[in-house]
């Protein structure tokens, strides 16, 4: 029998993220807001300029602190009609320093998600910086646990099923957890497998989806708490099924 | 009889990297050294100040286009005391984005070397931005010629030994061919294999090392049209020796 493989993404599934880059959106929006006065809500209009910056850019960036601050200091640039002064711009610069050196601070139950199922093969599958992701891998002491870690250039069927056939893991007898519907859930249905959808407090503009309606192998909202005993029922069926 | 793996650097070593990187250099000199008018030679302080920049940033940042952007911004606000116009740091912006779409130009006798080595297993170790790594391999054309495909955050002894276990490689059944002498030769003697040192028309200040003396499983300086032969007679010895 095939063995049975478990997916965690990291970033505000296992360990905080977002709400540290919501803290460098805030300050973006505090250097770039002066320069939309003209807009009924300036810091609004900051924030939705550095949206469409980075919707621009991640084809060719990619994820991740470095490239989100190039947007940053580009969408300021704009903002500012280039009158910006640079020290203002060495804030958001300091701030990416500091982002790079964030603790690791794991989100509740998710430790004890990965104890309880450490009877399956667990694969950890998450995106960004190359180096920053080894930074709090290595910080979370983590590692150990997991089978296999795979660090994605984009979480699309794609790069997935790439890393399936690096490890021979089976869709159809593979669960994903994680906070994202389009970069966790998504992809994974489409594959065949099973999707466990944990919502973090926030969602990034540019991972927005909707939640899948009438697909079977979908789960969700849970709680990192609930997922062992998803996982199983999941797994469970999917042995009783025998599918492939 | 273990395997015998023959692993290959990218950047330089197949394709040219390291001068459009020399280019972006340039223009960053050119930004940068009206504002360090006081020095003898204001494009070698510009130089100068972007290696040390860089040397602070590389530990949080990794290595890439990205990272090698915000310490030029950086640099340049630090060469100007916080004087330079924005429109000058947009300048460096946007050449990053042109180095984004850099077209893959391959070093000759590169797709030759591959060919003529493509009854060993064949590896692609390589380090510096995931999806700038990965939108290179892809215009590449030459994954399929490769059974395993690596992008390191770093190139150590820990990342090298992490990466051979996830492939059960034999370091003393490994051969390793690259331009860096800091990242492809010495840490691969280091661990016990077998290195070809291919020298690239120059070479990044921060990969500067010395070419290593008393070596027996060092090969170098090479050409890429050298290199299957030279390949095939160090793992002769390392079969002839059977040495593990």
């Amino acid at each position: 029998m095939t063995e049975t493989w478990v997916g965690f993404d990291a970033d505000d599934t296992l360990w905080h993220n977002e709400s540290y880059f919501m803290e460098s959106y805030d300050l973006f929006a505090d250097v770039a807001a002066p320069y939309l006065a003209d807009f009924d809500d300036p810091a609004q209009a900051a924030h939705d300029l550095l949206i469409a910056t980075e919707t621009v850019n991640i084809p060719a960036f990619g994820y991740g602190i470095k490239g989100a601050t190039i947007s940053m200091i580009e969408a300021a640039i704009t903002a500012s009609g280039g009158a910006i002064p640079a020290s203002e711009l060495m804030r958001l610069i300091n701030r990416a320093k500091a982002m790079m050196a964030h603790p690791v601070e794991f989100l509740d139950g998710a430790v004890e998600a990965l104890d309880a199922l450490s009877h399956h093969r667990l694969v950890l599958l998450t995106k960004g910086d190359l180096k920053d992701q080894h930074r709090k891998i290595d910080a979370s002491a983590l590692a150990e646990r997991f089978d296999a870690i795979e660090i994605l250039h984009e979480k699309d069927e794609t790069s997935y099923l790439a890393a399936f056939a690096r490890h021979g893991i089976d869709p159809s007898r593979f669960v994903m957890v994680g906070n994202s519907l389009k970069s966790d859930v998504l992809p994974i249905l489409g594959l065949g497998g099973w999707a466990i959808h944990v919502p973090y407090v926030t969602t990034w503009a540019i991972e927005h989806a909707e939640e899948p309606t009438g697909a079977p192998r979908f789960v969700g909202p849970a709680t990192l708490w609930d997922v062992p005993a998803l996982v199983e029922t999941c797994l469970g069926d999917a042995i009783e099924n025998g599918d492939h």
